[in-house]
């Protein structure tokens, strides 16, 4: 029968009384603080549905959840938004660790953006336990914080061979998380990762998957991942733990954005065939196809080498890199071996297109065709051919001409349309810079804190000549810019002049900031981040401005970020900084030392740092977790003098780079400051630094290894772009 | 003429249009998000009053202040509470920098618990700028933010010579900050403390304001302080920068309360004549009268030795400690010159007294009585006699009998009747442990968390037999307590099990709390202070518990403080602690090393801490900041057994101490530990270690000086007790 019902304990009645074959109709409207424990008993034949009146009117909001139990249990239709769960998942396949749901289904429900406000505290969005469960045109969008997106857990002996089907889902975007935790799917774990789950992944979209390294991390033996679609992820299909993977069909959409990848390939007996992968920058452990290395006799949480697998016939096209041997080193020291790469199509312009990390004598090659430019990986296997690629009616680049023999061919894959729901539209956009409207703001006291106040996304405000002074802690809590035509001089009586709150990315340009009338205590700064969580990544663009007279107190920052928050990019160009009493860039709060760090893109850019108690620049990225490989640092023609030298630095640094990736430090000065520290330790660090004037080069400290140190001494007045070292004129 | 108004743009015509006689009136209601200037010029047979229609029915709250500005101005009766200011300052005697009040009073006005929700971000609630302005009979009550209660600025050549009164104010409770920057009353800063400020203070009563150190900091010169009361109150009045200050027939009552202290003597020309301190037990830098020693050619912002100095007629009547020459180091150094201590009356049942810390020739005594046990600090100067003291009708100890010629004689000074406003009371209290209702509570999932959160401030939870599941965070928001008399066993799925939130305070006793249920990630806790500001402080027991199984990840805690957090009290008895990742106690997130502080006082009985991957505690107060001396330990009758070992953690310690004044470790068994890390920096700590079973003396690491190592060896079983050291049966 049908039954509607409108109130929390009308619905806790029916599911209550609910027999095979009933229909729970949840009414249209807002359920608030609901949380949902469907547990009933329906048959094969029978099932007992839980669905919204009309699909998309029925929203569960604020403090809300989801447990489905029992038998032949469908739920349908239902909206998460505007709230998140109470516990540790929104929807889960229990209603306790003994009572499981088994030949069950979730069907066009959405999750959007359902997200409490800890940035770190981990939370599923959807856990599946049991067997023969089914989740299925979803959609899971705008996850923000720590714990995967869709996890199958394998836990008990009643949820492996489970036989799940996970297909035609949309898994909308997921912003860069800063840490591990940040997968989209996992099946299973390390210490499960023996046990077979057989779960099936198909048919699924994958929108910019941003989380992590792994966009999907597989933990057990006999899945099947196939014609799933990748669209920009900045990560890849991982088969971390377990053996017998099965990926065919899938296809990857790089488009060339930074760091997307492929698929990845760890343990034994693994297929990966008939896949397509186009557009792919990412490199190492994010390469469009990486064999890795495995550890003699790995423990079951680390990585089992590459054995009896088969790469056969797929196609990657315009990838950056195919990394063989990947993380290499003392303790992956276990070759891939008994494997074949056959059949596959690889075209790049760029020789180097295949990156070789160790022995390859395990890996056979066999009818491999490669296009003309790029260097082959061995003598035989590979053959070079001029190949001119058409881009087919399904959107992917073929082979023109006569049939090669190698490369994927897919007849059916997810796209957009055939994925998640068709009736939901997402209302969670990031607004661009620059994309509002342009408000005059007059100087005087407090003008700038009210023009804020009363902004909107986008907006940019233009300071007209004068003096602003602030008396008031201005918070950013959108997209905003501050710009200037005439270095209008901000005055600030707060800790702070600028806090990025929840939400909000600040643009400065053309302002000259003065600390003198900042508060005589310590800690001050001129930018900082909201002490409360922010689990919305931030944007930091400062350019053609002056801060002067940080020093009223000890540690007055330009930057000082507060722990559990993330910068996709803090971008410094043409300013100067001058009498400084903290450190220009602090991003080095999260001290905890497991994988987790404040910034992802650091750009300085001809800037000048003159009489800096502290560091011009602190990134700190500790722990040895390889879900992430933190940030990107640049730092080009910049001047740095009499910084870092004061007693009350600490670290007694200038610049002080630790777990930073890939750092770049080129024709700039070093003049009379404190030693440069560079601490290399995980992933595979490329750290520069190179076409320096730097007087003494024993101010530069290494630890670890990826350290390259050229062309720098006292002499050295023309960096490698010819043009003088330094600030450009 | 008198002008009634009732709102914001009345109000501000009404001041706009204001000539001298007028009186403007607020009409009677609360006052949101009113900021204001009251800026005006009456005459000095004419002022503009501003005041509340009925005193104390008109209240300002939410994001409000005042300013005052002009000349001749009297704002009466109003009301500062549920709220707190958007500027640095809840009321100032100027509109700006340039513009500053003269000849005005601010009387009868009430600021009570009005603070922003950042514990470390400065505030202060009244600041003085200009000349002859008076503050009198207004109640400031709750201040728990860092910045000071009442500051005279001296900061332009307008603001200097001021002769500004302070008088008949009520300086109500005002908890420990755990920071510099608790004053409760400040006049100058250390830049202008050369110049004159002549403030008078007089018939003010300061109750239990614990801030810091002190409770009332002079910076500037000829100021008085006189009749003043001091109830209860962990600091001093420091006489810290400026000459020729006047102290009189002021009142200091400890009432035995640890730490009150009396009166602090530093610089020049001083006189402290005819005041009387009762029952004060504060050492050190807190002595009922403490002279210190000061810095050769010292700069402002350090001590300059005491010179021409008058003490003369104080009664200091059973108080634990004078100190003389405090603070002595190879800094300060030069010992007190040609300052005198006359006709003064020291009552005391403790030989010991006077503290001589360096050589007090340059102070000469004259005609001081002391009471017979005391012993001397001179050979002249000092005549014991025996002293009976009575009290006479204004409260105050004197000795009985004939006329003794020293000691003090105040006719009449401060107390709670004639200070402040009589017709307010304000509504916050702290709710003791225990003061509430018994509540039973069942086991099954989330009844705890169900019970706690329709819990009362006071409550107390009795948990009946079983385990309690909690799958939802739980914020403990009051005092709270949770008790068991069969161990009842608690599981959680959580990050942390308990989370302190601002107001709230826990005791728990005979729990059984097993993490195996809790998250696969790193950084769990069983109890954790809330990431969001707490701006009050809190209050942890701990008794009869066993914490086990806290090892499903990497550093897992049992307490895991978050910054901006401070607890008075931490307390763990008779409870066990086995097979942890993390550590057990971890107050050390306070980094910056500016003198914060997590905990004042931790208390470590009877405990068993086994299998411990992290520290047992972790105590951390840096920074080389006066203002406070955080922190007393002791731990005894404990047992440790492989604490600290793990490769994880980072200091490498067992027990690590940084900067904590008073540590005591007593009676207790080291086993296969990691070392105990003693770092003693600001004042003049004493960390203590003795009657400890340490089979190996190696893991003591000490840094500093204050540190006693006594009666430690494999051999020891008896403690200073004679109970056998380890834990009590
Ligand atoms: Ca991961
Ligand atoms: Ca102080």
């Amino acid at each position: 029968a049908e039954k509607l019902v409108s109130s929390n304990s009308e619905l806790k009645e029916a599911i209550k009384m609910a027999k095979p074959g009933d229909i729970i109709i949840m009414a249209n409207g807002v359920w608030k603080n609901t949380e949902i424990l469907f547990s009933a008993k329906g048959t094969k034949s029978q099932p007992i549905t839980l669905k919204a009146q009309e699909k998309g009117k029925v929203t569960l909001e604020e403090s809300s959840n989801l447990r489905i139990s029992g038998e032949y249990l469908i739920v349908k239709g239902l909206v998460f938004k505007n709230g998140f769960s109470p516990t540790s998942e929104v929807i889960s396949f229990r209603k306790d660790s003994k009572t499981l749901a088994n030949n069950s289904r979730l069907t066009e429900v959405v999750i959007d953006n359902f997200n409490g406000p800890e940035r770190y505290d981990v939370q599923a969005w959807t856990i599946l336990y049991g067997k023969n469960n089914r989740v299925d045109h979803c959609s899971f969008i705008n996850k923000r914080t720590q714990g995967v997106t869709l996890i199958v857990r394998l836990n008990t002996a009643e949820s492996v061979e489970n036989n799940h089907q996970i297909d035609h889902n949309y898994f909308g975007p997921r912003q860069n998380l800063g840490s591990n935790g940040g997968e989209t799917l996992r099946i299973g774990t390390s210490h499960f990762s023996m046990m077979n789950s057989k779960s099936i992944v198909e048919y699924n979209y994958f929108d910019r998957c941003d989380g992590e390294h792994e966009i999907i991390s597989n933990k057990s033996g006999q899945n099947t991942y196939r014609f799933n679609t990748f669209f920009e992820c900045k990560g890849t299909l991982t088969m971390r733990h377990g053996n017998e993977t099965h990926v065919e069909g899938n296809v990857f959409f790089g488009n060339g954005v930074s760091n997307t990848g492929g698929i990845r390939v760890i343990n034994e007996k693994q297929t990966v065939i008939n896949n397509y992968c186009e557009g792919l920058t990412g490199n190492r452990f994010r390469g469009a196809l990486t064999v890795m290395n495995g550890v003699p006799n790995s423990p079951l949480n680390r990585y089992v080498s590459v054995k009896e697998s088969k790469i056969e016939g797929n196609s990657l096209i315009n990838c950056d890199h195919i990394e063989l041997c990947a993380g290499s080193d003392s303790e992956r020291s276990a070759i891939p071996q008994t494997t074949s790469l056959s059949r596959n199509l690889f075209v790049s312009n760029s020789p180097k297109m295949f990156g070789i990390f160790d022995d390859i004598s395990g890996l056979s090659f066999d009818k491999n065709i490669i296009s003309g430019a790029i260097e082959s990986p061995s003598k035989k296997g590979f053959t070079s051919k001029d190949i001119k690629l058409i881009r087919n009616e399904k959107g992917l680049l073929i082979p023109q001409g006569k049939e090669l023999g190698a490369g994927a061919q897919i007849a059916n894959f997810a796209n957009r349309e055939n994925t998640g729901v068709t009736w939901y539209t997402s209302l969670t956009v990031d607004t661009p810079f620059d994309s509002g409207n342009k408000i005059e703001v007059n100087s005087g006291l407090n003008t700038l804190y009210e023009a804020i106040n009363n902004s909107k996304p986008g907006d940019i405000l233009i300071l007209t000549d004068g003096t602003y002074s602030t008396s008031k802690s201005i918070e950013i809590p959108h997209t905003l810019s501050i710009i200037s035509n005439n270095k209008a001089k901000l005055l600030f009586e707060t800790k702070a002049l600028f806090t990025i709150v929840n939400g909000g990315s600040l643009k400065i340009k053309g302002l000259h900031i003065d600390g003198e009338e900042a508060p005589d205590g310590p800690l001050n700064s001129v930018i900082t981040t909201s002490k409360y969580s922010m689990n919305k990544n931030y944007k930091l663009f400062i350019e053609d401005c002056d801060f002067i007279n940080l020093d009223v107190n000890n540690y007055f920052n330009v930057l000082r970020v507060a722990p559990s928050t993330f910068a996709d990019t803090v971008s410094i160009k043409n300013s100067t900084f001058e009498n400084i009493s903290g450190a220009v860039l602090a991003l080095n709060r999260e001290s905890d030392d497991i994988g987790i760090y404040n910034a992802e893109t650091v750009l300085i850019e001809n800037c000048s740092f003159k009489n800096i108690e502290g560091a011009a620049l602190d990134l700190y990225r500790g722990g040895t977790d390889e879900s992430t490989t933190a940030g990107f640092l640049n730092v080009a023609h910049c001047y740095f003098e009499n910084v870092g030298l004061s007693k009350k630095n600490k670290k007694g640094t200038s610049v002080s780079l630790l777990g930073v990736q890939n750092a770049n430090i080129e024709n700039s000065i070093f003049k009379a400051t404190a030693p440069l520290d560079f601490i290399l330790t995980v992933g595979e660090p490329i750290n520069i630094i190179h076409h320096c004037q730097i007087e003494d080069s024993q101010i530069l400290n290494i630890e670890g290894e990826g350290f390259e140190n050229h062309n720098n001494s006292s002499e050295i007045k023309i960096g490698d772009d010819n043009k003088p070292v330094g600030l450009l004129k």
